[in-house]
């Protein structure tokens, strides 16, 4: 047996608690309800698939922690969660003190704080950190969540990166396979210019290309007028057997996915086995054309091409939309499309040192030292080189964010004693695990989370409160008038 | 030089930032108020000091994760902090939600959810987590704080205190010198019998003792009537070197603090070098008692013994009280008293297997299954082995504590669910760092601490907060009638 080949014979037994009926079985074949695994979650819990999740989890961090700790010297520093209201962090939720008026906040992240420490010397700060963030109803959100949250003093991108890398590639578990490092880096113009997102998967290719010239003649007023505006373009994605393995049904739901959500009309070029293709556009096209158009976008007979025609914009989304929703198709017709990982870093925009002159001019041309961490097509993090000048970060409050700065005066002062350029990054721990185990939602790397109304199901949080227990917090419930309890006019 | 004996010939400088004129100079020497080092703490915490402390802290949870987490198996488990209100958790604070009415609470300790990981199957779980409790004003307490928490399924009390003895044993910092294991134990009644408090620092001996029998037959009414009462008894505590060391101002401020504190007289006795007393007592006593006193208390020339009579639940306080301030005073004069660690555990009251059936009839006889953990006088740790059916927790909650319980429906039945028997400890983390680096105040180990009134003086945090933000809380703030802003009236 499992237990180790043996059978017990007890002489006594002593029953140390009684189980009653259970809501549901302990039998993975048995489906729950969502609600009424958040109910009973201590029961779902035992599930083997909750009890992996959890224990990958721990070791995880635990690696994160040695790598981070042990091996390279950064200090864990727990940083306030009773924090004060963030300019423009109108997603926080609110505390309220025993002085009337006056409330705690509960942070977005220890932003503030990981900067205020990189001023006190703490060069290598990290951090296993509990956030909040208010955003009503959302699906997959969590009104708590954690980060893995990292600062560094005298560092570039380039250090930050590289660190991510490390830590990524030794706290992978063994049994998820291994990390491909270097990870693969691209701006933010390749990753619209290439995959139509900003985060795109780049576990399959299928990329976006540009088929403008194949076109710049054509007798297509669709097309031509489509290309002569500015930014006009024809994109395209070659899908691999897609003519062979997609229904009519299946082109139709493609084209309604571009009507529905992007307002644009799709062309759908079909390569037969035998080369030739089947398409509306095919009585546009010169043989010529044709010839060129295979060439250019390397479709074989089998494949299929989903062209789209407009701004850049709009086609770029678009089929980067399409992309994925061809690849979902295509691993349901039994194709393999994504089964490594792909890690990517995404290089997005803020102050370039030699930049640094634009932000008083032209800030919208200021190229990036902001990245964003990227797995599988999920953004699981992000960072920049931050400002370290008070001057500049004063600019950027005012002119460009057009914050009060006053409530950011702390940081300020901060900054102008004596601040060394400094950069991190925070990854969410959370989704990282979850795409980690293949999880349908982060709620199943997570012990006992929320419902996506926020709501703990097993012992009904946020409850009401008593009007005796809100008295020493000098507040009161202003009740909707169609409710009972409404008392505002008294 | 420190820097290794290397002098630098820059051919250029680059200047990476500038510094303002600091408020206060970065040396050791300079002597800062608390506030202004709150109000810059970014600066405070460049001190060697400060910079130490965090380290310090930072490696011994570390350590502390690698024993519990690599070498015992343990699952780190985060759970919630916006949870729901506790029965008789008037120290939680309160978070509003986008509900009318409806409240979160931010939990003063994972304890139900530790429990319920137990249910759920995770027979061993740790978390370094981050606790609140709103008590107003308090020294040296913090409104958000850390505890070490550990739970383990099929335990008895011995296991979790070999676990905590293993666990500080591995992380206490090799440069605080060795810890002693095992810890000491007594009972609570042990504690107050030889200590006078629940928390004796062990470090130095000077017992109480009971002197009763030397003064059953004594002349002194004072004496007599004491020990006429119920509970009546002489006590003692015998001071080394006291009579020696002490001037008559300390013996005048010992007996003020009998007088204040505790509304008793003391009795002084001063053993002189020849071995002759000198005492008010001394014409009280015989010269067989005499004798009898110097035996039984062990007192040599030039000690100092200090006699309580009254009732045991006064005069055991007010001696251990006393035995501390000998103590600091013994070190004044620059004896060596406290120089080592001193760990201990103390168990307390609540339900051992064996008196179960008292809890129904006779709850104040349960003998204890709680335990603390004391270092150095301080109380750092406390937990126990827990109830795990259903039945006798509803019986605590209703009977003893007189508790709804409702509020805690989920907890009992999850309990009903097959719990296995569990227990656990928490360990206070801030103070036993605190300690561990010989701090004034927690505030020293917290990186951004609040001031004793809950603000944080750098950031001005608890801050108001607009009515519009307030809005969407459904919530509005009851000025008070003399303040400004008081629309109640309205």
């Amino acid at each position: 047996m499992p237990t180790g080949e043996m059978e017990v014979l007890a002489e006594s037994v002593e029953v140390l608690n009684v189980c009653r009926t259970l809501p549901f079985e302990m039998k993975d074949f048995v489906k729950k309800s969502e609600s009424l695994r958040m109910k009973y979650r201590y029961l779902d819990l035992r599930s083997p698939e909750m009890q992996r999740n959890l224990r990958l989890r721990s070791q995880l961090v635990m690696r994160m922690r040695e790598f981070l700790c042990n091996q390279h010297g950064f200090v864990d520093v727990e940083t306030p969660t009773l924090f004060k209201r963030t300019p423009g962090g109108a997603k926080e939720f609110v505390v309220p003190s025993r002085e009337p008026g006056r409330f705690y906040s509960l942070p977005q992240s220890p932003q503030q704080f990981k900067q205020l420490l990189m001023v006190a010397g703490v060069d290598r700060y990290f951090q296993v950190a509990r956030c909040y963030r208010d955003e009503g109803s959302r699906p997959d959100r969590q009104p708590e969540f954690t980060q893995v949250d990292i600062e560094m003093s005298f560092v570039e991108q380039a250090g930050i990166l590289a660190l991510v890398e490390g830590l990524l590639a030794y706290s992978w578990p063994a049994e998820k396979g291994p990390v491909q490092v270097p990870f693969q880096t691209m701006t933010y113009e390749e990753a619209m210019r290439d995959y139509g997102v900003d985060k795109p998967d780049t576990r399959f290719c299928m990329k976006l290309m540009d088929l403008s010239p194949v076109f710049s003649s054509t007798q297509a007023e669709f097309l031509r007028s489509a290309l002569s505006k500015p930014a006009g373009s024809v994109q395209a994605i070659c899908v691999p057997s897609g003519a062979k393995l997609f229904s009519a049904k299946d082109l139709e739901e493609l084209k309604q996915t571009a009507r529905t959500l992007f307002g644009q009309e799709l062309s759908v070029v079909l390569v037969r086995a035998d080369g030739t293709l089947k398409s509306a556009l095919k009585k546009l096209l010169s043989a010529s054309a044709t010839e060129e158009l295979l060439q250019g976008s390397g479709a074989q007979p089998g494949d299929l091409l989903l062209l789209a025609a407009g701004a850049l914009n709009t086609v770029r989304p678009l089929l980067g939309k399409l992309r994925m929703q061809c690849a979902e198709l295509l691993e349901s017709r039994g194709m393999r499309i994504r089964s490594s990982w792909s890690q990517l870093i995404i290089r997005l925009l803020l102050p370039l040192p030699e930049d640094i002159h634009l932000l008083y001019t032209e800030p919208h041309k200021v190229r990036g030292q902001h990245y964003d961490l990227v797995l599988n097509g999920c953004e699981i993090g992000g960072g920049s080189i931050r400002i370290h000048k008070a001057s500049e970060q004063l600019h950027v409050l005012q002119r460009i964010l057009q914050e009060d700065p006053s409530l950011l005066s702390h940081l300020l002062e901060a900054l102008d004693s004596g601040a060394p350029p400094h950069g991190g990054i925070a990854l969410g721990l959370d989704r990282l695990v979850s795409i980690m185990v293949g999880a349908h939602s982060i709620r199943d790397v997570i012990a006992f989370p929320k419902s996506f109304r926020g709501h703990d199901l097993m012992s009904c949080a946020p409850d009401f409160v008593s009007e005796e227990e809100l008295k020493s917090y000098h507040i009161s419930v202003n009740w909707p008038a169609e409710q009972e309890g409404g008392e505002e006019g008294k």
